[in-house]
């Protein structure tokens, strides 16, 4: 059971926008056993959809289309596949209502001829009913291959996989079992970690693969298997994870090494522990709070934070004394310290994390140096802070400030 | 001049990371005249890396590969870039000493063999300098097509195509002029659009192409053209943005209806009227702080923020009387205008904005809809606030609310 998908739109080819529907229908395909093998990204152009669809049709079980299903002049998909399945549009009566119904409930424009025609879809075509959107998802068979085009507008996409295209597909295939478990470490290299972990895997039964997965100071390295037999492929991979879990345990602040976004961990602590957090940022300046935001369930834990981005708010909100300021420079560990602790009473929290630092591209109120990060924690029990030097632009110095502050807090909740 | 990109990793074709390489890749040859005619995303497999190698060079000038040029088993493009060229691996002297300097420098381990392998690469290729890493790029050449390989991580590919690739191609190619401008707009769908502009659209000029790029709440419309005579690429398409200019006037806060994200407009304004602003977010729980944090050049206008997720630090911090709270709700016009209002007199800004509402997914604090949000804001002259009820999920309220919120400052500066 092999898939493929073909995203159609030049946005993608120049670059403005990033092929994210594709990674979500890989996502949701491999839950359901169903492997990519493929992705290609091409123009809205005819004669390159022609030749995309009958290229993938010989290679793939199932191909799936998204975009240029849209009203306008630019989506040529529709007329594509009726080229390629040598077929007609007719008026599908069913959609137009459907189209009209959104129309009257949603829009407070009114509907057009363009929105109507939306009901027109090739007559070989099975219609998949698109809730949030006027373009209707369609599922089409050319020999043994079936073909589904989507609309390339992510929530209607997300909404058709879920809705329509994935229970289908589960009802219509026969399909193998697809599992992967993903250990995340930190500190270091792919290099470092393969030597440290060769043995190991040079033992790895075949039917596992095992991928390196680098990123900013983290390695992920996942191991995936696919089989009929769902229980002896769980059971096999789940051995080997807890193989290789002693071989990295100094790598794994998330203790299980689970591929858990470290956020998510303290989030989870903070909530089972009944314990709450307060934030005063500076050089992160809101990051931290918005990745809390996201974590389901947090808004009992999470109090609050200060974005402390002007020297005075330092003092005037968080009442950092002036003269550790002056004294220290206001990057400095007695001023992450002092952050921490006043956020801590401010916000009548349990911890409270401080950042400051110097994340360029200019030096800001300090004269420390690009990068030079002062990352402070108040706990029930004591307040305390380290300092970084971290490389990079701009960007990745938040994002390392804010890896190290999820470090220190994590650490400190075990 | 076409290109073509393959990534290879099959961590794109499971949907564990989403595809940046590419959009960059391909916006970065955008500027130079290069048109990408289409991305392929493969897995790490040596028959499927030949075949897509060899479809590639049948339909394109230059072949861009990413990935799979680590030092790790799952690794198998140079491999397979040896079979496709009739190759052999030797040792490269100057790579092996950049690698012994990188570790010199950056790093706490000692340098392994594997890493030291990261050498060797195909005897007919030429070398390309990774500055920040151990995998060097490759650019060989069979028939009239060019072949670049370069390592996955973002920043290294970044750094490869910005010092190495980007400068040879300009030196060796002769290309085209590529020309793109794009509007946003707010508030009309495609549809309604295009009905607005169709007598334009139907009399634009051959070359110029017309793409309508929706997203959440708003469409980019972009025209594009591509030519010898740059002066006079630029002129027409220049010209047909000026005549769209009136029929969308109504849809384009930005004023100028550039391409060009709301926030940085907001920043810009700020910045050269020497004016400031502060926050204090509830339900987009920092999100608007680390998106202000983002513009380079803010830290004089940007004061701060209060993220107030608990209601008591809307009370303590941002002085909110409890009374207001429980007289109309901690979702309601008057807490939002109360918490612009003492934002702006907490921070000493000239603007503050607030959000209060619920995002969900459960009620929290307050009664209101899940999807009902209050923006307020602070001004010079007066305090006001907006009530919205956004429908979607948690993250698409948070985006909705944020962008609303940039829509009201941007319009109050202007």
């Amino acid at each position: 059971m092999t898939a493929e998908i073909i995203t159609i739109g030049d946005e993608i080819l120049i670059g403005q926008i990033v092929d994210t529907n594709s990674a979500h229908i890989a996502q949701e395909l491999n839950k359901i056993g169903i492997s990519v093998h493929q992705i290609t990204s091409i123009e809205d152009e005819h004669s390159h959809i022609l030749t995309t669809l009958k290229g993938a049709s010989q290679r793939a079980d199932i191909v799936f289309i998204t975009g240029g299903l849209g009203p306008t002049k630019d989506d040529k998909t529709k007329p594509a596949l009726c080229s390629y399945f040598d077929d007609v549009m007719i008026k599908n009566e069913e959609v137009l209502l459907h189209i009209e119904n959104l129309f009257k409930k949603n829009k407070i424009t009114p509907i057009s001829d363009l929105n109507r025609q939306q009901a027109m879809v090739p007559s070989k075509a099975i219609v998949l009913n698109n809730k949030y959107g006027t373009a209707p998802g369609l599922w089409l068979k050319k020999g043994k291959t079936v073909f589904i085009a989507m609309p390339g507008v992510p929530f209607e996409m997300i909404a058709l996989m879920e809705l329509e295209i994935i229970p289908k597909l589960v009802k219509e295939f026969k399909r193998p079992f697809i599992y992967h478990k993903t250990i995340r470490t930190y500190g270091l290299g792919e290099s470092a970690i393969a030597q440290r972990i060769e043995i190991w895997e040079n033992n790895l039964p075949k039917a596992i693969k095992l991928a390196y997965l680098p990123g900013f100071g983290t390695v992920r390295l996942r191991l995936s298997g696919k089989g009929v037999d769902k229980e002896l492929l769980k059971i096999s991979i789940d051995r080997e994870f807890e193989k290789i879990h002693p071989l990295l345990e100094d790598l794994l602040p998330n203790g299980l090494g689970e591929d858990e976004d470290i956020s998510l961990s303290i989030g989870k602590l903070l909530i089972s522990k009944k314990q709450s957090i307060s934030l005063a940022e500076s050089c992160t300046g809101g990051e931290i709070a918005a990745r809390f935001t996201k974590i389901p369930g947090i808004s009992n834990c999470f109090k609050g934070g200060v974005v402390s981005y002007a020297t005075h708010s330092k003092e005037d909100i968080l009442k950092v004394p002036a003269g550790i300021i002056k004294k220290h420079s206001v990057v400095s560990a007695e001023v992450a310290e002092k952050m921490a602790e006043n956020a801590k009473k401010i916000f009548k929290s349990d911890y409270a994390l401080s950042t400051t630092g110097n994340a360029g591209p200019s030096k800001g109120d300090s004269d420390a140096d690009l990068g030079t990060v002062f990352i402070g924690l108040a706990t029930p029990a004591r307040t305390f802070s380290k300092k970084f030097e971290f490389g990079g632009n701009r960007e990745q110095i938040i994002e390392k400030s804010v890896n190290e502050a999820f470090k220190i807090i994590l650490k400190e909740l075990k």
